[in-house]
C-alpha cells in the first residue's frame, strides 16, 4: 500500500438517517480547519485584492460603524480584519480563531501595535464566551458558491449570542447566482472520462490474463466513481465574462442580520435563464456569488461596498465560479430559455460540502418544451 | 476563505505530551483510511507489477502453505491476496477490510468463484473476533520507507491474537535501506524555496503600502513552513540506479513473525556509506526497503521470492524510493565516507506520519572528518 496523506474525499463520519448528522469536532479539525492553519493558504486569502479592497474599503468607508464600538471578528485567520477594525477606531476588538493560526494573527496584532484593542481568543465561536455583547460582527465566512464549508453557521451562532440590538454585519446581505455558460470544459472532462474507462477495461483484461483474476464485477463501480469525479464534481474556473451566454439570475438572498441555519441547510429554487446568445451550446451552469456591507436598515453604511465574484475580465477572485457541467448540454438559440430546478443540500458524510440537485429543459422561443434533463453534482 | 478539500496535511489531533497518543478512530478514518475507499487507487497498487508479480509468485510457488490451510488477509482492499489465496487451495480465507472497499472486495470474490472459501470482513483487526486461529496471515501492509503509516501495527495485532504455532507470515522479512544519492531535486526544491520567500517579501511591502498593515512579523514563521515544506520534507522519486553513488546500508531488518509494535515505533540506526564516485556532490540520502517470502525457519517457503523497491532502471514501484535532501549537500570522492545517525518516530500528531533526524558527516579517504550537520525531516 501507499496511501497519499488526505488524498481523496470525505471523512467516513457518522451519518444519521435523515436528520441532521451529528459533527464529530476532531474529525471536523482533521477534514476542514487544518487546511487554515498554514501561512500559504492564509496569504493566497491576503493576496486576492478584490477581497482584500472590498473589505478594507467596508471598514474605512464607515468609520462611524467602528469608531468608539466593540467588534467580534470571526474566523479571523491572520486577523487582518481585526486589525483594520482597530486602525478605524473600535475601542475594542475579539478575534475568534479556532487554529492554531491564532498565534500568528496574535503576533501580528502586537507587531502592528493594536495589541491593547485586538484581543484573539482561539476557540470555536461555539465554545468560547466573550464577556461583553458586540456592535459589530465582521467575518469572512464565504465558500465557494457561497454556502460550502457551512462556516456560516459559526456566524449566525456569534450573531445570536453576541450582537447587540441595532448591531451591524459586514457583510450584511448575500446572494447566489446560477447562469447558463459556454465552455470547453464539458468536452474535455468526457475525454478524460473516456480514457480513464479505456484505461480501465485495458487492465481488466490484463488482471485477468497474467493474474487469472476477474475485475469486471467492478467496472460498474468504477464508472460510476469516475463519472463523479470527472462529470457530477464542481469545477472551479475562472471564466471570461463573454462565456456567460444568458441572463443570471439570484437563486438565493440572505440577510446576515435574520438569516437562520434551517435557511442555509437546503436551498431550493427554480430559475429561467434567457439565453442572449444565437446558435450556442449551453454547455454547463455556472454559479457564483456577490455580498454586500450597506450595516441595516436602522444603521445603514455611509457608503455601501459590493464584493462581487462574477466572472470578470480583470481576473476574479481566489472564490472563481464553480462551473456545473450539463451532460448532456444543450443547443440554444436567442430567445430560448432554460428553466432551472436547483437544490442544494448539505452532504450526510460532512456538513460543510453539498449535494446538488439540477433539472433543466430547454423552452425554445416557439414555446415548445424538450425533455426535462435531472442530474446530480457534488460540491466537494 | 475557501479551502480546498482536506488540503493539507496533520490533523489537529491529540497530542499526549511525551508517551504514545492515543488515536482517535474517527480522525484516522478522516486521514488515513478514506484513501483507500477509492476503486482509483485499489487500480493503482493492482497496475503496480512488481508488487502484483511478487504476492502472485510468493502464493503459487509456495502451495504447500495454503493448501488445505486458513488464511487471514490483513486489509484486504480489493480482495486480490484473498481470492489467490483460495485459488492456490486455502481451505478458508478470512478477508478483512476496514473502509467501505469491503464491499467490492465481496463482489470479487463472488464474480471469481470462491465466494465459499472467502469471507470477507468490515471492520478493523483490532476490533474483529474470528472464528478460528489461522495458519498464514498474508498483507500488503508497506507504506512509503516500509513504515510510514504504521499499518504493520495491525499486522502484529492479528498475528498475536490469531495465528497458530508454527504459521507463517506473508511477506515474512522487511529491510530498510539507506544510500548516498546525487540529484538535481534539491537545487530545484531550493530554488522554488527562495521564489517563495521572494513572493513573500513583495507580499509584505504590497500589504503595507496598500492596506496599512505589517506583515513582518510573520517572515520567520512563513519562512519556517515553506521550509519545512520544501527542504525538510521527504520527497517521492523514482530514482535511476547512477543516481547511487555509494555502497546503499540495511538501517533496520525485521522478521515479521516476531517483530514487535515497540520495535518499529521507534527506529534508530548508525550507517557508514561508502562512496564509490569521484568528484561527485552528495544532494540527499534516499531511503527504500525490500521484503521476502520465505515462511519461518520451522516452515520454509519452497521457493523464496523477494519484492523490491531499490531504484531500477525499469521503472519500479508506486512506492519509488523516498529522497531526504541534505542542506547543504557534500563534495565528496570515491573512498570517502558519509556517517549518518538516523532516527525515525511517529508524529505526536498523527501516528501514521513520521518525523526523521539525521546527523551526517563526511569522512575523507585522509581520515579527516568534517563538522557533522543535522537535519529533520519529515516523512507525511
Amino acid at each position: 500500500m501507499a496511501s497519499t496523506q488526505n488524498g481523496a474525499a470525505a471523512a467516513a463520519g457518522s451519518s444519521a438517517a435523515g436528520g441532521v448528522p451529528p459533527v464529530d469536532k476532531e474529525v471536523d479539525f482533521a477534514n476542514y480547519f487544518c487546511t487554515y492553519a498554514y501561512l500559504y493558504h492564509q496569504k493566497e486569502m491576503l493576496c486576492d485584492r478584490v477581497r482584500m479592497d472590498a473589505y478594507h474599503s467596508a471598514v474605512f468607508r464607515n468609520p462611524h460603524h467602528f469608531r468608539g464600538k466593540v467588534v467580534l471578528d470571526v474566523g479571523t485567520g491572520s486577523g487582518i480584519l481585526a486589525i483594520w477594525s482597530a486602525q478605524a477606531g473600535a475601542r475594542k476588538v475579539y478575534a475568534v480563531e479556532a487554529t492554531n493560526v491564532a498565534e500568528h494573527a496574535r503576533e501580528l496584532v502586537r507587531a502592528n501595535g493594536v495589541a491593547d484593542i485586538v484581543e484573539v481568543i482561539q476557540g470555536t465561536m461555539e465554545d468560547i464566551v466573550l464577556p461583553e455583547k458586540v456592535d459589530v460582527i465582521i467575518s469572512e465566512w464565504m465558500g465557494y458558491y457561497l454556502l460550502r464549508e457551512s462556516m456560516f453557521d459559526s456566524v449566525i451562532c456569534a450573531r445570536d449570542r453576541w450582537l447587540n440590538p441595532g448591531g451591524v454585519m459586514y457583510p450584511s446581505h448575500a446572494r447566489m447566482w446560477l447562469a447558463p455558460i459556454q465552455s470547453g470544459l464539458g468536452d474535455k472532462k468526457m475525454e478524460d472520462f473516456d480514457m480513464a474507462m479505456n484505461d480501465w477495461n485495458l487492465f481488466v483484461e490484463d488482471t485477468q490474463s497474467y493474474y487469472g483474476v476477474n475485475m469486471n464485477a467492478l467496472t460498474k463501480a468504477y464508472r460510476a466513481e469516475h463519472e463523479k469525479f470527472y462529470l457530477k464534481s464542481s469545477i472551479w474556473n475562472n471564466l471570461h465574462p463573454n462565456q456567460v451566454i444568458g441572463q443570471p439570475a439570484v437563486i438565493k438572498e440572505m440577510d446576515c442580520l435574520t438569516a437562520t441555519v434551517e435557511e442555509i441547510r437546503e436551498v431550493r429554487a427554480h430559475a429561467s435563464l434567457p439565453i442572449n446568445r444565437d446558435r450556442t451550446r449551453v454547455a454547463a451552469l455556472a454559479g457564483w456569488f456577490d455580498v454586500h456591507f450597506r450595516g441595516s436598515q436602522q444603521n445603514p453604511a455611509a457608503e455601501e461596498v459590493e464584493l462581487n465574484t462574477a466572472p470578470d475580465e480583470n481576473g476574479g477572485t481566489h472564490w472563481g465560479q464553480q462551473v456545473f457541467l450539463l451532460t448532456p448540454s444543450l443547443r440554444a438559440n436567442e430567445g430560448d430559455i432554460i428553466n432551472v430546478s436547483f437544490s442544494m443540500v448539505r452532504s450526510k458524510e460532512n456538513h460543510r460540502l453539498m449535494d446538488m440537485d439540477f433539472t433543466y429543459e430547454l423552452q425554445e422561443s416557439s414555446g415548445k418544451k424538450l425533455p426535462a434533463i435531472s442530474t446530480k453534482i457534488f460540491l466537494e
